[in-house]
């Protein structure tokens, strides 16, 4: 690596652009998947593309790797500098650039927390509907670069088709303008090609997203069921109606425990399980008549499904209150254990019941804990495991868990990642779901923007020898 | 060429799948941008996706060129067999391979027609939604290749919003999967790369695509204006009170007169705009209130913009007779004039009105006959010029209008295509909205994949020296 290599950054950007030394190390050696680490040896806090492109083309000229990281709440190591080299934290690049109200869009920073997007047009009765629990913080080029879902993907989709263009510094350090501000932009999609790219095509400096119209009549409830198996066939029931709710959750018991500790959240002894449901129309509609109809059918379905209580939530208050904790969920299990792990797996939703029976029936068979907080709507799961970290034995027992749930998901016809990526957690997954022809097709694609490997590193497909070596390395530790 | 190409691929693929001779030439020199054309030295008819193989591996073997063909109903020459070689016709290739209700998937042959799909499941309640106009034809591997979207994409999104999965022949003669048949499959999104990639990059020959309901409560209604910008006000002011109708389309005085003469649609004295609107809405909620209130409030704006007729359609056979209409529009049109050539671009919704005069404007000035028939909603338009191709003169003039168009679609913020691609129609058009550096990326995708430029040659960007030669010669004949 380059001696005095942040010294060379503060010469290019300016001192106070330049993070450097232990401290800066830690803090970005990993995201939310911390059982794998690495230290970047400098932090860059650019403002513009302008700044972005500078620092890519000097990584490019000196080949040092380079990766870039928004709030560092992915869960796959995503932002992992995986071969050290320099973090691009987008932390300084948060500017709404401009709303078109009339046509409902917006351009912005790729820093940018994703809830800010929303807020600011919320007076306008419009938001930015991809809604991951992390929201708050989760900026919008993380978001692009790991494709995020949330709870409300069920109907108005994932981030994908909420972007319709952006500014982005290709690997080598050129400003390309991908897309625009209407949808069907000519020639290839490569916005799309970008958006779920995990980082690994080029840094992703400004975007155009589409903007939503708030749903103005919501309804939002509680299901309590005994078994799990109940709260997953009401699911598959619920679909199967024709009705499509604005989201359809589920959170288990063990969730339900750390929630009920943390929040005071109320559910019926013996619930084995938590459907929360919500539906919603749009602004024309009457919200009184219409999502009262459509709840109704889905309370009707979950009472044959043998529901042991159901409460709608009273007012928006109420709403609002439900929503907050699910999407502190996993925060709240963080009583549970030092360290949790959150796996990311996709099955068609038929084999919901079958899945969750499987992922409880490998947590018992290896001795560690599990609990589920998922987008049922969606087949998303999301099992999470709780351990010590410090304890190399429990480590290895929760990577075993982890791969024989994943491997499951693609034998039930689904997917090693719902939304959370690859990154450096999953890269030994890829040949279970495709052959060599088509693994050596998603190779060109990630060669051609990226030909000399120095864009995020070791992530999505593993490109150079160093790669294996870092993943040796921390696997290693880890077993 | 190679000699007795026809003879070598009947002992290929057996004679029964092999066309020649000059029925076949002159059936398959064009689609319907018939201003340009170009003969194939062969036709093949596979009927799987290893005769596609077969015939794409002996073509790169012999440096063939090659283009893959469903019904020929684009409008960009897309499926034009610009350097000769084989049309791969998916004539053949119509089997559905799997029904999945409970999932809501469907898997099927690429040569399939796009309506066929929905009459398939209609009994369970389900279509596939994107519906191009010329959908009793058009195939599922056509509307992949060109990212079709239709009048309901307004709610119901494009192709790429309904496609998970594929099986590729690639350009070299590989056959790989992507996708699959859940959402979020991992890796690089390759299949929306393909979804809209004009043939160019692989010849799909199966696919996973996504069910949806079918809407239960559905009213439909034609407004009738005195004046085109009356008609392109009110769909911004729909828009705009947060309502996102199935559809939203208009028809100017021109197609309306050659409706009236074909099919005897009626509309006042003075129509010059008659805007086609559907609300609908799932099969929970209630189709009578739901719906009628939701185009109550869409009454009442064209109300407020001086609607001069007000119709909703009475029942069922009414509803369908008035999309039979729409869906023939530019059939009709064919009373017009020996030749028609449908535009499209796309601008942000909000400038319609300016376009439009625009658009008459420019035909005034080139003596060129134009009529609109238009996704509103979308903002994307098709100017249809008509005209006689027999003169040159009249072809000219035809070029020159539709360029002076789609230039003011991009400066207006838009697109130079909405949904009919690039093809070779609008090759020269990408460096109006793209740098030199945005079609270099464009440039390495294509070349990735397709990396000999056998596959479909000189569409999108042109990329041989070869393509130059074949416009200038299509062009010089024009001219």
């Amino acid at each position: 690596m380059v001696a005095n290599l942040a010294d060379n950054l503060a010469r290019l950007l300016g001192d106070s652009k330049v993070l450097r030394g232990p401290a800066a190390e830690r803090a970005y050696d990993c995201d939310t998947y911390t059982v794998d680490r690495s230290k970047p040896a400098a932090v860059v806090l650019p403002d513009c593309t302008e700044d972005v492109a500078k620092v890519v083309r000097w990584c490019n000229e000196n080949s040092v790797p380079f990766t870039a990281r928004g709030a560092g709440t992915g869960i796959s190591g995503g932002v992992l500098p995986a071969l050290g080299g320099v973090v691009i934290s987008t932390k300084r690049m948060t500017r709404i650039l401009e709303i078109d109200l009339e046509n409902r869009l917006m351009k912005a920073q790729a820093g940018i927390p994703n809830k800010r997007l929303s807020d600011a047009v919320r007076p306008n009765g419009l938001h930015f509907a991809p809604d991951p629990s992390s929201q708050s913080v989760s900026t919008l080029g993380g978001n692009i670069a790991e494709n995020s879902g949330g709870p409300h993907t069920l109907k108005y989709g994932v981030t994908t088709q909420h972007v319709l263009g952006m500014t982005m510094v290709t690997p080598e350090g050129e400003i390309v303008e991908l897309g625009g501000r209407v949808s069907g932009s000519p020639g290839y999609d490569l916005v799309g090609l970008i958006v779920g790219g995990e980082g690994t095509l080029g840094v992703v400096t400004e975007a155009w997203v589409k903007l939503t119209p708030v749903p103005v009549g919501i309804r939002t409830a509680t299901m309590a069921f005994a078994t799990v198996r109940d709260a997953t066939e009401s699911v598959a029931s619920i679909i199967a109606t024709g009705t499509i709710p604005a989201a359809l959750e589920i959170m288990d018991r063990y969730v339900l425990t750390a929630l009920h500790a943390a929040f005071g959240l109320q559910f019926p002894e013996g619930t084995a399980a938590l459907l929360l449901v919500e539906c919603d129309c749009g602004p024309v509609e009457d919200p009184e008549g219409t999502v009262e109809r459509e709840m109704q059918a889905v309370i009707g379905v979950c009472q044959q499904n043998n529901a042991t209580e159901i409460r709608v939530a009273a007012d928006e208050a109420e709403r609002t209150k439900l929503w907050h904790i699910r999407k502190k969920g996993i925060g709240a299990m963080g009583r549970l254990a030092p360290s949790i792990v959150t796996h990311d797996g996709v099955i068609p939703r038929s084999k919901l019941p079958e899945m969750l029976d499987f992922v409880y029936a490998v947590a018992t068979k290896h001795g560690v804990g599990v609990a589920n907080i998922f987008h049922a709507g969606d087949g998303n799961l999301h099992p999470c495991f709780y351990f010590d970290d410090r304890d190399p034995e429990q480590v290895r027992k929760v990577i075993e868990a982890g791969e024989e749930i994943t491997r499951r998901c693609v034998e039930l016809g689904g997917s090693v990642t719902g939304e959370h990526g690859i990154g450096v957690e999953k890269v030994d997954m890829m040949p279970l779901m495709f052959s060599e022809d088509d693994l050596a097709m998603q190779a060109l694609a990630k060669r051609i923007f990226n030909e000399n490997g120095l864009c995020n590193p070791c992530k999505v497909l593993p490109n150079q020898k160093s790669c294996v070596e870092h993943q040796k390395r921390w696997r290693g530790t880890a077993w």
